[in-house]
């Protein structure tokens, strides 16, 4: 048994030499190769304020479609997917209007999917609060006809800044109809960001069925202190903001693909994506260009380290994350529709920033074993290998394939929501090594997945 | 014996949650607190270009000064240090200038304590070499008269970018007088840095004794990447630069010191600090406002939480780190004469960067003990502690304090050479939340040292 053993021990111990070396290499090429850094600039400069639906957006997948034809890749094609096409119009107005004074302009923006105000704007007196329970608290009576102002930060303390925008995104979400039951006539919503600034940040929203649809907009983080301050000396202040956004209906758009084929299992499919729409009013070069890219990146690099990929992998360009997340819906049904066989799916949609390491969902062993190619991804520190994870793009493919181990790719936090869904989500914040040494994690993680299967 | 350590253990257990207790709220207090963070906008805005020397220099000691005595600590003094006054003078010109065709500006930036070309500038054929033993493979019959172009980049494979900085900064600290023993005239040094960009990255060179001085400029990479192309299509391209900067000797300048004196131990002093001298061409938010405002604000947060030190604490704001260290030295020198009791030396000089951890270096079982502390830093993600570790400005308390441990703060080094010694190095690149993060994890490692001794 123990010669046994010894005997096995050479090939073991060789195998994960040969992961050591490759891996390496992967790192070495990506950190040597500016393409898909070039490609982001590209995108950044000339798709800027691609949100769903819009020209822009169409650009995007033309664009994409064409670098990956350029690449090289062994298939590339569209998949069709029907999307909301909402409009912001003209840029937002707002303004401050203390009963005595000059008014205060603020930059607001209209939240995705909220309705405009109309061409004279919507002035009201505003009520300042914390959480949607406090609605209940104050009453149709206080809030009937006024602009309700929800003000909650998201909590500096929380280490993790993800956690602080789970604990704040509700009044962007649900703010809106929720003021409405009281009477509201409008709403204003602190940013979701962690930095002071004058950006507003915006996001979608949904209005909730048989509630009045009334405007909201985002104001910027220095905006809300502003304007707290100048309520707390008098609740008179009023708030007026003009909005000229609109929904147009439904209209085609696309997911984009790309795909390398497997050389032996060519049935079984490893997805890697990010999502190719982005808020319009920056580039989208952190929310989610760089995610696209890396996807992209993944394929390039393991044509450019000469590695043969075992299965099918697949690079998708998701269309529509932010408003309604119809491409990564699609994709989930035709796969399903099409009996594939999907056994991983990696989304990288928190930016280009300094990798940390990736979390995981799926069948608790799967998980387990992925957890335990951690100390690959040690030299890199590149490490925290952690249960939970996926992406909004990636996680309808739990519904038709039970047993697939969905997975995001988790760069550090810190500074993403400088960025997320503003104005100052630009390509000059994307450093180049901190992209590609996230392009070559993922690109590390889905070799490993590849060569020895799940 | 066994009923001993039960009795025990609920005062351990009491003590680790109390260390536990207190450092969440530092990192509370620190996440929520935005003083430092402003000082250091105002000290980059108002001092911009601080080299050791300068009014600007100056500047940045009366502003330190009197915000340290503003935070009401406990002594606030400056520690008189000659250093040495090199100018710049008027800002550099150089040309790329082909045989045919028009010559094309680059970016260049004199090495500190380069000698000038003097008003007509400098021109001549450009040897392009990687290493400083080419110099002596070419031989002086090939170099004479001409002006050496140092290439070798920064090696962008490693992952740790200051070993990468290791491996190129010998071009640019001893390259012209290596250069000038085979005669060459000048010496151009491509930029240290990881980024291509088009800021010329200076830093401090020295000339060797007995060796020609000759004049020596930092040209962006981006210059470098065109000169080099420039050279192989045509070997005799030339190049003409001018530089304007002088030596003018010694002058008086300071190192900033504030106390919060210990309650038990006062003799024992724990030093944090950071350098306020600063490359003239940029703002040194970075390097190193930002250590700076991180040991200030290990004061402020003691203040602030209500921690009363044991030992004696000590922010030095170092002067002179960028071109002789005499800030160091005689921080030192004069603790040695004294025989004060220096126990433990923290330094801040890698950036306002995302925290990572700490680096040790003293007697093995101190290290081994200060490494033991590094759950602590798990929640915060700050935990990668490591033996080998210090400061260029902490340095030289070895010398009178062989017990001493001495400890540099690790922040992520990624990003760092995007803004070292360059005019890239402004406020706007420092994120609020890395710095005191920084801060927080300074202070909690301090509050630990200070309160369970050395």
């Amino acid at each position: 048994m123990l010669l046994f053993f010894l005997c096995l021990l050479p090939t073991v111990l060789e195998a994960q030499m040969n992961d050591s070396l490759t891996i390496r290499r992967i790192y070495d090429a990506a950190l040597t190769d500016y393409t898909s850094y070039r490609y982001l600039d590209t995108l950044c400069m000339t798709t800027r304020g691609r949100i769903t639906g819009s020209l822009q957006a169409e650009k995007a997948v033309r664009y994409m479609e064409r670098i990956m034809q350029q690449e090289g890749f062994d298939t590339v094609y569209l998949q069709e997917v029907m999307v909301p096409q909402w409009k912001r119009g003209e840029e937002e107005k707002a303004r401050i209007i203390p009963d005595k004074g000059k008014p205060v302009e603020v930059p607001v923006s209209a939240l995705g999917m909220s309705i405009g105000t109309g061409a004279k704007g919507l002035r009201g007196e505003v009520i300042e609060i914390k959480l949607i329970s406090d609605l209940e608290y104050l009453g149709e009576e206080i809030i009937r006809g006024k602009i309700v102002f929800f003000n909650r930060a998201m909590d500096p303390k929380l280490i993790n800044t993800f956690a602080a925008y789970g604990g704040a995104a509700d009044q962007r979400t649900r703010g809106a109809s929720e003021a409405a039951r009281y009477g509201a006539s409008g709403v204003i919503v602190r940013s979701m960001t962690t930095a002071l600034d004058d950006h507003p940040h915006t996001g979608v929203m949904r209005y909730a069925d048989g509630v009045e649809k009334i405007p909201a907009v985002a104001i910027s983080t220095n905006g809300a202190e502003l304007l707290s301050a100048m309520l707390k000396e008098d609740k008179s202040v009023n708030f007026w903001f003009k909005t000229n956004c609109t929904y147009t209906g439904e209209t085609l758009s696309y997911n984009v693909i790309a795909e390398l084929r497997g050389n032996a299992y060519p049935e079984e499919i490893i997805t890697v994506g990010g999502h190719l729409d982005a808020w319009d009013t920056g580039e989208g070069a952190h929310d989610d260009g760089a995610g696209c890219m890396q996807s992209l990146e993944v394929l390039r690099l393991f044509k450019a380290v000469g590695i043969k990929p075992q299965r099918t992998l697949r690079a998708v360009m998701f269309m529509d994350e932010e408003i309604a997340q119809r491409g990564g819906l699609e994709y989930a049904r035709l796969a399903g529709l099409k009996q594939e066989k999907h056994i991983f799916a990696l989304e990288s949609d928190r930016g280009g920033l300094l990798p940390r390491g990736f979390g995981f969902s799926g069948p608790t062993d799967k998980v387990e074993k992925m957890i335990g190619l951690k100390d690959h991804f040690a030299p890199y520190y590149c490490n925290e290998f952690t249960p939970g994870g996926g992406g909004v793009d990636i996680g309808p493919l739990r519904k038709p394939f039970s047993e697939i181990v969905l997975c995001g790719f988790v760069p550090d936090w810190q500074r993403y929501f400088d960025y997320h869904h503003s104005p100052n989500d630009t390509f000059d914040k994307v450093n180049f090594r901190e992209l590609q040494l996230g392009s070559a994690a993922m690109t590390s993680l889905i070799y490993l997945v590849d060569k020895n299967g799940l």
